[in-house]
């Protein structure tokens, strides 16, 4: 089934007899929220396989202790079971009731304690005393609990049965890449990091938008190759780019997207550079789309963004957010659950994107074909035909900008920057003049 | 009569002897308000025979079918008479009344219809039902009337006589164009459009302005060769482009003039280059004056900037007006009439032009002769002889300026724009600095 | 007593053991007070002579006659008395009670006169009855009294004796200079006017910070030689920079210091270029310093910056004030006075100079040696172990702002720019980094 090159986000659904593509993200999510992943191990695994459902992902596994720049893959992290028990033998914090219970990459134990020693190893928030943390220890071995704070209160003196089940041994990290060729050899990468346990919008809605928009992407023509990547934060993306190297210039325009389910306004931080084709690109979409939404500049602190920026790569490379990483008090807890992430969140999210990718693969160059004055448009049947009404179509007004700044040097997103219009507006009056050979592409 | 070089405004009434120009401004509307212009025709000659009688115009008539880049010139259009009259034989809508009761370069009509079939030929404004709206057809044939909306609820379910006794046949385009020879070849252009038939400010305004300041201008000498276009909208300035394309490179500074009698206020539109010297200093006048303005960015939508704004000619060529196009309610309608342009505006209008000539006239680039350290000034008597008082006269502080900046990057204009300081106190400290030899103009 | 490289201000008292610079720059003021200071003679020859005392002064005295670019150097002007006496012999108005009696540079007067005569000579401040303003005539002679307006209206219709035993004659302009030499010939020249009679805020509070600033830079190793300037103002810096023109080329930053101890915030006015590393270095201190403060544009009105930043030098001078010349009622009059600066503006402003320097002295550009993606902090201990908690620290955020940008084109300055973190913490992130070379200094 092929349907032929990208829709509009509004003819998305006509293209795809799709109803509800939010619905569709969120029930991802939700049978992907109970894994335990972590930057290695089966949970990872799991998750890719679910994902392999949708998409013909390509799974990599990569030996512990390979170098990657100034990284080393790590020992791969497994759990089994784990739990606090009580004198009586009451397991009163149990990993079957919720992943987050375990600090990641934890190191095994099985030992009583008193109270006073394992106090030292766990973790609550105060704050949110309902509320399980999310901790790890990925480089730095060491064990430890989360804990609500309320669990942590009804704790009495006593002596505890701690148990971790797990393993942490030689082993692979796993990603899993899906590469999509288009008409072209030039890229746009697509990236989600896929290591956090059961916390729904700092991961699952990444990878539940990264997941769909490559799955409607594969049924269409397209003139950019797209890369997407479900990897584990940081040392995944650290891990890729020392393997892909030399591929790394194909890369034209770059997007990580995490936490695109909360009910915040979206976010945009802009890659390093600041004003590349992508930070257009999104910043059109953006205001052109209902809705508050706010556009950040780079900073090096946030998700793969910060690897794929860093400077000795310095990709276009930003980040599409609802509300970021750390200002949501549900971030990194238990509270990030089902209920946070919500269907017409994750379907305005899935709009922006694909509104984006709109936008880059119809952008153009072009040159007006008579620089000099305007080309008569009426008689084409490109103008009104009664004069002296007091506005113009804005599609007139579209068609008169692509003409006026189509001097080879502005792209059709430059003129939609430099009119106010929107992107859509602009390549319609640009199909149109192409139609009536009033506009050539400008080559390279 | 020889005047010398340009006075400042404030100079402009004692050099002429002139009482009021926007009364004479005015005037000159009221005697053209009758006239039924069109782009092409008699009532566009007489237009310009008017003129004649204030500047030596010089008279073009282009043959229909000339090509003109990608435009043909039209047939030239000419009416004599048009009426609606009722089956009583009363002329219930007469051209004679109003000439934009009928629709510019209507065809010929002579024929009895029902009301039904006359409804799809009739204009009217329901928002504004004293109103006559103004409508053209000049590149598709058809035929029309505007009425008020109160005279079209006045017709009966009745049979009708229309006639339009008009004339569209082989001719000429008719344009007028006075050019003044200055001290250099360089020119300013300034262009209006003289096409538009009873309609005070979106036509005669513009007129008046440009052909008063084309009278007073003559009278003096002037570094810039002066050209003044009076033309029909679009098709004018293409048709003038095509013929001059060769001296086109002449251009250093344009303006086109349009809706300058209104009472609001002024209202530049910039460049499409947006940092040309005549956007500078136009910048500068409209800071500078009294009242408030407005300065926009280019849109390719307008008046005759349209062309000359074009990306193959790209001329630094802005446009002044007071209510832009299409804002005002009166636009392209009856009540834009002679009461609606005053001649305190006209004047007012006219005044920010010829200090914007002023400034394009009178900018140079120096060279500080003592740019190590300042120049001692009170040595020369420039300079207060008391120290230790706690303000600087203006114009100390503007030789100040002009010697700081005159490196030879900076203009007087640049020297007003980053000092904040009025064009003429710049200019003012210049010409002392000049003759006290610490200026000299840079030779390019 | 070496105390080794700048301390940051807030160890500067512990470096110093000093336990109030402000108090210490107050007593120098109120020591400097009472003498009779102009742009030559004995006054600022007595000023020099205890600036002495604290740091290595070395004079200059340049005769009478000398040219300077466009100047001459004035005569030398000294005085011994002055007075007006009544009838009865009382001195009514004597310059032993204040020096700003005397209009600066008053030629002898011996005379007797009637009231009528001796006002045509008399400077007051109507709306500020009870103050005395300064005047002076260096380059026109005259002479001249200044009264409180109060004084004046007690004056009744009388014979007065004016006495004014002062002698302008062929002598000398001194000025002090102070070179202070680094491990790199690239210099920092630091100026202040010292003219000024019984003045405090307007050249007192000046010659107190750079005095201070320059004792305890004395003691230190730094980058660069300092040049420290005590001139009177404007004949100074002229004589200064035409007997030094071959010099001015190491000059890599400037800074004019004057009216730095009145209680309104820090103003900086930049240098004529608007970027130089002086304006950026100032700007980050008062951005991250408390309190209110103000960054201004270049002027070429003020202090010695508009000698320095003249067309033909164009040096990177700024002015650090806190309210500017003219803007204070008190400026250049007698209510700039010892009460009118405080120890507590005075050392604020030291504080901000002193920053400004630590901020020059440790700018450099690094070249991050693990460019391809960021090294392993962790690794190394200088990431936190525990993931997935909030908020990083914000030496982790500076680590990794320094990282990313050290690309060979960004300076710390220009780091601590773009991620808005003050300076300190970016000097210390590439501190921490250089450590572990993960940064290397860029070669020029």
């Amino acid at each position: 089934m092929n349907h032929g090159t990208l829709p509009t986000i509004d003819d998305f659904k006509v293209a795809f007899r799709t109803n509800d593509v939010g619905q569709e993200m969120h029930q991802l999510i939700a049978e992907l929220y109970p894994l335990c992943r972590s930057i290695t191990g089966h949970g990872l695994r799991e998750t890719l396989n679910i994902i392999q459902r949708s998409i013909p992902l390509c799974m990599h596994e990569v030996p512990t202790g390979t170098q990657a720049f100034d990284w080393t893959v790590p020992k791969e992290w497994n759990i089994r079971e784990a739990y606090i028990a009580n004198a009586h033998g009451e397991r009163i914090v149990d990993f079957k009731r919720s992943n987050l219970h375990v600090v990641g990459y934890s190191v095994p134990v099985q030992r009583t304690m008193a109270l006073s020693e394992l106090r030292q190893h766990v973790f609550t928030l105060p704050e949110h005393p309902d509320w399980i943390p999310w901790r790890t220890s990925y480089y730095q071995e060491g064990w430890g609990f989360c804990l609500s704070h309320r669990q942590l209160l009804e704790l009495r003196d006593d002596e505890y049965e701690v148990c971790i089940d797990a393993s942490l041994e030689d082993g692979h990290l796993t990603y899993g890449e899906y590469f999509l060729e288009g008409e072209q050899a030039d890229e746009v990468l697509i990236s989600c990091h896929a290591c956090h346990p059961s916390l729904c919008n700092d991961n699952l809605s990444g990878i539940a938008l990264v997941t769909l928009l490559a799955k409607y992407l594969t049924t269409l023509s397209h003139r950019y190759s797209y890369r997407f990547l479900f990897i584990p934060v940081t040392i995944g993306s650290i891990v890729w780019l020392s393997l892909n190297e030399s591929r790394v210039s194909h890369i034209k325009h770059g997007l990580t997207v995490a936490c695109v389910g909360d009910p915040g306004k979206s976010t945009y931080k802009k890659s390093r550079r600041g004003n590349a084709e992508i930070d257009q690109a999104i910043g059109l979409v953006l205001r052109h789309s209902s809705g508050d939404y706010e556009v950040t500049e780079f900073s090096p602190y946030g998700y793969d963004e910060r690897q794929f920026c860093s400077p000795g790569f310095d990709l276009p490379m930003g980040c599409l957010m609802r509300t970021p990483y750390g200002r949501f008090p549900e971030y990194h807890t238990s509270a990030d659950n089902l209920d946070f992430v919500q269907p017409p969140y994750l379907a305005d999210s899935f709009a922006k994107v694909w509104s984006t990718l709109y936008v880059l693969e119809n952008n153009r160059i072009y040159v007006n074909q008579n620089p000099k004055c305007e080309p008569q448009l009426g008689r084409r049947g490109l103008y009104r035909a009664i004069g002296g009404q007091a506005h113009a179509e804005v599609n007139e007004l579209a068609m008169l900008w692509v003409l006026n700044l189509s001097d080879g040097q502005y792209s059709l997103v430059d003129i939609a920057e430099r009119s106010g219009l929107g992107f859509d507006a602009i390549k319609k009056a640009a199909d149109v003049l192409l139609e009536h050979d009033l506009l050539k592409e400008r080559l390279h």
